[in-house]
């Protein structure tokens, strides 16, 4: 066998051995992603980003609504082939154009999808809140971690230039020593009928939905753990949009720095803010966590003055966040937003329900 | 005796026994307001506002420093009889000049001097917070009752155009159903020998101080009363600032309609803040409650737009406060902020206190 023979059927045993060293032989070709769940956020939001991308293209779509899954893949000119049901979802092992599934369902099926996309072979993007239960998230991480396949959350704040730039400069201590982080994530959940409002589908109220953003917000803002958490929640249980999950809970964080995050999430008010206060100064963003328009200030002493921020590493968050995890795949990196971020929040996100269950602290560091 | 003569005895007997008949007899005659306390509140903030004053007068100084009492008094043309030490205070019972006594002392000397004010036959006025303990409080009230005097708190956001106003549009649902209140004062206290820092002359760190406005805020910004609160603490102790008294304290109050209050006060960050989010809108006042230079928005769906206020019930906030008493003293009205207020307030402050202590929520409606 003369060497060029040699390596390449030693090319092909990595090929079908390894997607990440498949990747890595055609480096510039996008990677294909199926959308799991053609709701607003899969066909609304995600499904037009593609054109933002520089490594990533829609490959599949997967719905139960055949009728829509027949539409939304004719528009982004995707074959037959690339259609999928939930009773055959399975079969998309067998689909070499899709790399990545991103997951968009409901919030009770992301496990599922999660360790199906896994075990068919699939990296995973899954959508905020990681699942609906820190066992959820461990069995996920496992899959994945079994199957050799990535998994990242669709934490698209990461990627979100005025986020990234009140990282950067509560890191280079713009606002000095950090002493409070404030976060507020809500909007009128008008319609009674949504499946946010099922217990079922949404495992929970507000937190699991806006209050995922304050909680990411008060953890990366600060760049620390939370030792402490301390939570109430108010909801009216005679309004018919309340009779299965929250509306209002307000938290308190606490870190080992001293510092102290005050977050909400709310299904009755429209909210989106992000404010970290210093000893010398403070970062705001208002709007915060929007899909697009959202805005920072600096100030010292009361003073703001509105500031822009560099360009993201995505044309957009979503391109950014898309991107991402091809460059992750390609490159064997662990997204900066694993599963084992989204575990972390969801420890966080247990432990309010019950603070705020119990009437009491509950330490997060192992301390009575 | 003839009926002029009768009258004559009887208006002097009334004069004797009530100033508040003394003062309906002069309905045009400014009261004299002793300040007790040549601070810089005492000196800077309140003695410069009785020339915005319509129906209140500096009347007389009481200080420990006789250089600074005799200097101070002789800027306001008051005469060397009108100077009082605190040894020789509880003489002011004598100086018919005086109507009503401002106590601008440490907030451990509140009690203390508000009795003797009242024993010696005074109105009071007494800075915020009203002591230090429910128990002084008591005592205080208690005090001003048996003498048949007025007991009024320095709470000047009550006589702020723009913290009327914004009661005025939360009770006028401009908000819609209010759902929640932030409210965050704080500021840099740099000084470590000051005396805020001293716990034998404050009573308590930043609660006692820029809490009480934050606490304030979220009972006229709802109009309700508390029905549980849930407080933590951060206090860096090796900070020499922080060696007596706490520097972030956090807490949710919990309202009977449903609604949550979320406040902080601070000495490590410069923060003074209102916000009030219903369902259908917001009103924010950034600053919220400053000597001067407040500023107030609404906003519906995340647009807000400064709004100006009408004028409030004096030139300024100082004197709409001042002369309030002055006019509750001539009428027998209660003052909008009285001692029941203040008093409100310190069991909501010791509730919180207690809650930060013991990791958990204090009931304050008397439910388990």
């Amino acid at each position: 066998m003369d060497v060029a023979r040699r390596d390449l059927i030693l090319s092909a045993a990595a090929l079908a051995l390894s997607p990440r060293a498949f990747a890595a032989d055609r480096p510039n070709r996008p990677l294909g992603y199926a959308i799991v769940g053609l709701g607003y956020y899969g066909q609304q939001i995600i499904i037009p980003q593609f054109a933002n991308c520089q490594h990533s293209r829609l490959a599949a779509v997967v719905s139960g609504d055949p009728a829509k899954a027949k539409r939304v893949a004719a528009e982004h000119g995707l074959p037959a082939r690339s259609i999928y049901s939930y009773a055959n979802f399975d079969t998309i092992r067998d689909n070499p154009d899709v790399d990545i599934v991103y997951v968009c369902l409901p919030n009770s099926l992301h496990a599922e999808y999660t360790i199906r996309a896994a075990k068919a072979g699939k990296h995973v993007m899954c959508e905020k809140p990681m699942a609906t239960s820190v066992a959820e998230c461990e069995a996920m991480i496992a899959a994945c971690k079994a199957a050799d396949r990535k998994l990242m959350i669709g934490y698209r704040s990461h990627f979100e230039p005025f986020n990234l730039e009140a990282m950067r400069l509560a890191r280079a201590g713009e606002a000095g020593k950090i002493r409070y982080v404030r976060s507020e994530h809500g909007f009128v959940q008008g319609d009674p009928s949504a499946w946010r409002l099922k217990k079922s589908l949404s495992g929970g109220g507000s937190l699991m939905d806006m209050g995922v953003y304050s909680l990411q917000a008060a953890r990366y803002m600060t760049g620390e753990e939370p030792v402490a958490v301390t939570a109430r929640e108010s909801t009216d249980r005679s309004d018919p949009r309340f009779t299965e999950v929250e509306d209002i809970i307000d938290w308190t964080l606490e870190f080992p720095s001293g510092a102290i995050a005050s977050c909400q999430s709310m299904y009755s008010a429209n909210q989106n803010h992000i404010l970290l206060m210093g000893d010398k100064g403070r970062i705001e963003l208002e709007p915060a966590t929007r899909y697009e328009g959202n805005r920072m200030w600096l100030g010292r002493d009361g003073r703001e003055r509105e500031v822009t921020a560099p360009p993201g590493p995505g044309k957009t968050q979503f391109a950014g966040q898309l991107d991402h995890l091809v460059q992750c795949v390609r490159t064997g990196r662990e997204p900066i937003v694993s599963g084992e971020e989204g575990l972390r929040d969801m420890r966080i996100v247990e432990a309010i329900y019950r603070s705020a269950r119990e009437g009491r602290t509950i330490r997060l560091d192992g301390r009575a």
